[in-house]
């Protein structure tokens, strides 16, 4: 058996290799398993299972010792948005609608100029890098050059991506206004044609539909990629129910729909009566959505991307993500950069449950708050199942099978005073973890940081 | 003229000198004032003054070429607890009362314990002076050798400190409740005699009465520390209207009190009111405070110390900072570790403005939101006020005459790609600043990091 002392020991190519460590992960929305001085075995990029005592069949894989250290899945972040990177933290006194025009359109139109689109995405990307995320859902911008720039750099940083080049064909500056549906839907179908003819270039980046929301889109824009999505059969990611100024506005726009979520559906961008049948959709925020849209997302599997620091950040609100666990709805954690100004789904993690603290408390309800176990489930599992149901490869699990993403944090400075349990530790590091001890990230069985 | 490229250029001895960069302090509630490239000069520890040229009469002090950093008063922590610092991040499922027992009380037993204390207060003062805060307010526990130690260990770390021995005779583990009011109050006159004999020794450190909350203090206790109070002038830490089931039960074993606030006024240690001539008292919290209980504070000058983090994380609720700022209550902000994770008096800014959104959205009250320029005067000016008013020189400004303490950050990796304002700057600093960005920390114009 070879072994090495460190977190990379071994595991550079993206071999077979085996991690010794405290190792921990969520098996559903509410159970944590916990294996101390364990083994986790990954073949083929993939988890081959935990093991308390190292099987004969792996003896031969190089070993790398991370004794003491914690072992956990990478964290997906189900939404964030590429070039709002550079101006996070900025005009945080304003709500949604009047931010967008202040800071993220302004911004956002700037990528029209692809050098300067390279020049903040690689800012945005070295950032990821350094962080605990290994898959993340993206919107770039309208502009097609900028986004194949960017997903060039997140596959050369060895994350895994959804990338999405906007659509925007009305209420928004000229400057960032596609021409016409029909010019919108052009230059999507040529990205994407792009994307499929260089797709051994893009291992672990692939293209998704975005409609920004239904706000800068018009019906036949809309229906226009209703119909890409159902041909090609494409993954979906938009907004949903973030703002009530945007819910009234959206109200007017499909006075036919019966609610925002059904409008989506009624432009067949709301995942599908057969969810597992079709590729998913995925929809930021769903802060205002009621017991009818819960239930509309759980039929048709629409995935939540709960985004509690931006929510709070853009005076959104508190997404009821423990009703919709509830009633089925598929759900992970989304930083939202830069209505978040935090990309670490770590803090993501922290944040929800604090927030489903302040709501129980402020609106007296008589609703379960979010637990470490449910936090820490929708920040891994949760959101890496999306990848799964899009056919990446699903994370965020140890279980055989599941691609293997995995971070080795050294918490060591944290819990020196006390022998704390593996739940413990993940629960301080969940609340206080800084990059710096995040001593290796593995990505599909390979080394990244 | 003596000049140094580097932040730390001429000043590591506490002399005179001066500071040039991007400045930036609050000179009131809503009043942040900013001047590019100017000169902050340091005479005697204190500020004395900031000006676009230097004047002539500061020629020949040691000049530190800051250009492109930002240069901002030291943050200061109104309310903290020492000894909950390693366990930081545990037991979030709580609240109050119930994690009190399961978590603060059973690790401050420890503290008995002299060795252990030693190593714990270490590794809480060697974190803190890595941070932005230049002054904390401080609760010990009970133990008058491991209070002096840590009082020790402040002092030489070069921050500025007010720390409280606890008192505690009711309501509490064995391990914990000391024997009797008399002999909490004996112990405390002890340790308030061996801090004046080795005043010499704690040019940086002061003792502070420190009764924990009235639950734990008997009548007899709270009355004694009130005539030791009055008796030698000193000022007061204590906790008010935190969470709903304390008040609660403090409002059994105090009857005769019109309220928690007045429960404290009732032993005279609740301000005072002609607050100009007495000590001052801080009641971190304050989740719970209703108008009377506000007008109460402002009336005797008592300090609010808002705990953002910590509120949402024991699951307290949201304090009416707004409203108390409005009454004429003094008030700043506390990390309350390790009711709050983070120690972080940025982090505690960034969260009392958005759980300020979250009152105001999920209340839908008509009530202004915590503004940038208030949160950050609450965090440096509006809890520097405290130390001005305890006789430690106040701080948290560059106003002449105040204490020099100072900030040197680095924000050039934030704001490369766009042209921002001071005011820009200093919202990305607030939501995003890492320790590794602060290039420099004064305090009383001493370099300690």
């Amino acid at each position: 058996m070879h072994t090495d002392t460190t977190a990379e020991g071994g595991a550079k190519g993206g071999g077979d290799f085996v991690i010794q460590g405290d190792i921990c992960w969520s098996t559903g929305p509410r159970a944590l398993k916990t294996m101390p001085d364990s083994f986790l075995v990954c073949k083929g990029g993939k988890s081959a299972g935990v093991f308390d005592r190292l099987p004969r069949q792996y003896d031969a894989l190089p070993l790398s010792r991370c004794c003491g250290k914690l072992v956990i899945p990478g964290l997906v972040d189900l939404h964030t948005h590429a070039p709002q990177f550079v101006y996070r933290g900025l005009g945080m006194d304003r709500e949604l609608l009047e931010w967008l025009s202040s800071h993220a359109f302004p911004e956002e139109e700037k990528y029209h100029d692809l050098a300067y689109a390279c020049k903040a995405y690689s800012l945005f990307v070295e950032h990821l890098k350094r962080g605990p995320n290994t898959r993340i859902m993206v919107f770039a911008t309208v502009h097609v050059p900028a986004t194949l720039a960017l997903m060039s750099l997140l596959e050369e940083s060895g994350l895994v991506s959804m990338v999405g080049k906007v659509n925007m064909d009305r209420n928004c500056p000229d400057g960032l206004r596609e021409e016409s549906a029909a010019a919108s839907l052009d230059a999507t179908e040529k990205w994407l044609e792009t994307c499929a003819a260089h797709k051994d270039k893009y291992a672990n980046t692939r293209p998704i539909l975005t409609p920004r929301f239904i706000i800068s889109c018009s019906d036949e824009l809309l229906r226009g990629l209703g119909a890409l999505r159902r041909e090609l059969n494409l993954p979906v990611q938009s907004h949903l129910c973030e703002n009530r100024a945007e819910i009234a506005w959206v109200r007017k726009l499909c006075p036919a729909s019966d609610g925002y979520g059904a409008a989506y559906r009624d432009f067949d961008l709301f995942g599908s009566a057969l969810p597992q049948e079709a590729a998913p959709t995925v929809m930021a925020h769903c802060v205002w959505s009621d017991e009818k849209e819960i239930n509309l997302m759980a039929e048709r599997g629409v995935f939540a991307a709960h985004c509690p620091q931006s929510n709070a950040n853009l005076s959104s609100g508190i997404a009821p993500v423990r009703r919709m666990l509830s009633a089925g709805v598929p759900a992970g954690l989304g930083s939202d950069i830069a209505g978040g100004t935090n990309s670490s789904i770590f803090r993501a993690m922290s944040d929800a449950i604090q927030v489903s603290k302040l709501r129980r408390t402020l609106l007296n309800i008589d609703e379960e708050t979010l637990s470490l176990e449910e936090a820490f489930y929708l920040g891994t599992a949760g959101g890496g199942a999306f990848f799964g149901k899009a056919g990446m490869g699903y994370c965020g699990s140890f279980e055989p099978g599941a691609d293997f993403d995995a971070l080795v944090i050294n918490d060591s400075a944290l819990a020196t005073l006390s022998n704390l349990s593996i739940h413990d530790r993940l629960e301080q590091t969940v609340y206080i973890c800084d990059n710096h001890r995040i001593e290796a990230k593995y990505v599909r069985g390979r080394l990244i940081k």
